[in-house]
């Protein structure tokens, strides 16, 4: 699928957004294996710590039906920033748990810049699933 | 909609959850005012922190469905534990936010047992998003 | 300690408060078993998601210098709210992890309203420790 | 400071890590501008979503102590893992938000294993402070 095709839908995904608190929506869309798109938004909270993120509700959603961690093809986030808008590390952990380290992530804005990169590059030598099994308690 | 019947599409959303690290399943159902049901199931992290529980994942897919916070029906969450399980604090304080106060939770477990509570109930004197309004910054 | 005292301790935590994003502050005050008190304030973050409340912050601190879950004698915690403060799940979540279920937690708000409750009271039938052990994997 | 003396300092503050469900302590130790540290542990949550990182408990801790955002001069972080452990996402974007983005962060192990990296390497292209007062609601 095009970049700016899962950008759309990611536009459209932003529409739903829940921002009492910050006024700063953001939507996402998650492009699974089968070409079928998961929308996501950020929906906040007025405690502000349980607020999630566009990209996790997309994921989370796209694993409770029954989407097996590394399957996914690519996801699209925006926002209405000055550049094109960047996940936070919250997101970004969840990325590198659920989704292939080369997945592409499309970045844009509603003025229509885009970038792309990827899970990998957005969380530099990343602590995951590996690195807890490797862990030991201290004695 | 019966308890029960929520219940059961609790129990097949559990089958769903991404426990690599707890081996603690638990799946949610949440059910609409047009009679849908909202899957949920927890998600873990390597990290824990960005884990999100079975009932946020429903939450927070209906929000980016376009549902209507306080318009929700009622909510079932099951794991495999001794008695029906509990829902965590992050939970409640996300229900608090986006459910109506007497909306019905529906708590079970895998050998039967149904307990129903209210969201209010869960998290007496909630901190809500009329509280975070009324604060002030400290001079 | 009388718990007047205790919440002006917390007072003076709550002038810590890093909060440009809510301008809500809140401080807190936890009482060790050899009558030491751990300050506490909310640290909030562009992305919403990683802030951490005053309740959090005290007890994180004091499991640091080393003192024993179950071990504190009571917490205060403030803001400039109508009435006393309320705290948050994700707080009392982490209460009931750390804390004795019968601990007192005295809540308070700039205008000198208190209200003493427990750990216990604020997290009705709460998921805690036990639950998670007892917990099994869906097959 | 030497890195490998502010390592030695979150080597004593893992050995009060409160990690009953990965069994995974990590300490950090946080350097000021006066020259003080501050320890911090990982302290875990039965519900994993409100378990705290030991990089964040360290600053929480100096921030309710007075001191001003961007002022700290270095983290060290250690786990006994096998090559240098690597803070999570939640974690990043925590330092990304209270410190410099040219912040030195010294990550070990047990074994003696150090790397030297800083907060903006972390993180790139981060959703920060700037970001959120960018963002516009969408109509």
């Amino acid at each position: 699928m095009e970049s700016t095709l899962l950008m759309q839908e990611a536009i459209k995904a932003r529409a739903k957004a829940y921002i009492p608190y910050s006024r700063f929506g953001v939507g996402a869309a998650l492009l699974d294996q089968d070409g079928h798109i998961h929308h996501g938004c950020n929906v906040e909270n007025a405690a502000f710590g349980p607020t999630n993120c566009a990209e996790r509700t997309a994921l989370f959603r796209a694993i409770a039906d029954g989407h097996a961690i590394g399957s996914f093809k690519a996801i699209a986030v925006v926002a209405d920033s000055d550049g094109p808008v960047s996940p936070c590390g919250v997101c970004r952990q969840v990325m590198i748990e659920l989704c292939s380290p080369d997945m592409k992530v499309i970045l844009g804005n509603m003025k229509g810049d885009i970038v792309e990169t990827t899970v990998g590059e957005l969380l530099p030598g990343a602590f995951g699933p590996v690195d807890l099994r490797q862990g030991q308690a201290p004695e």
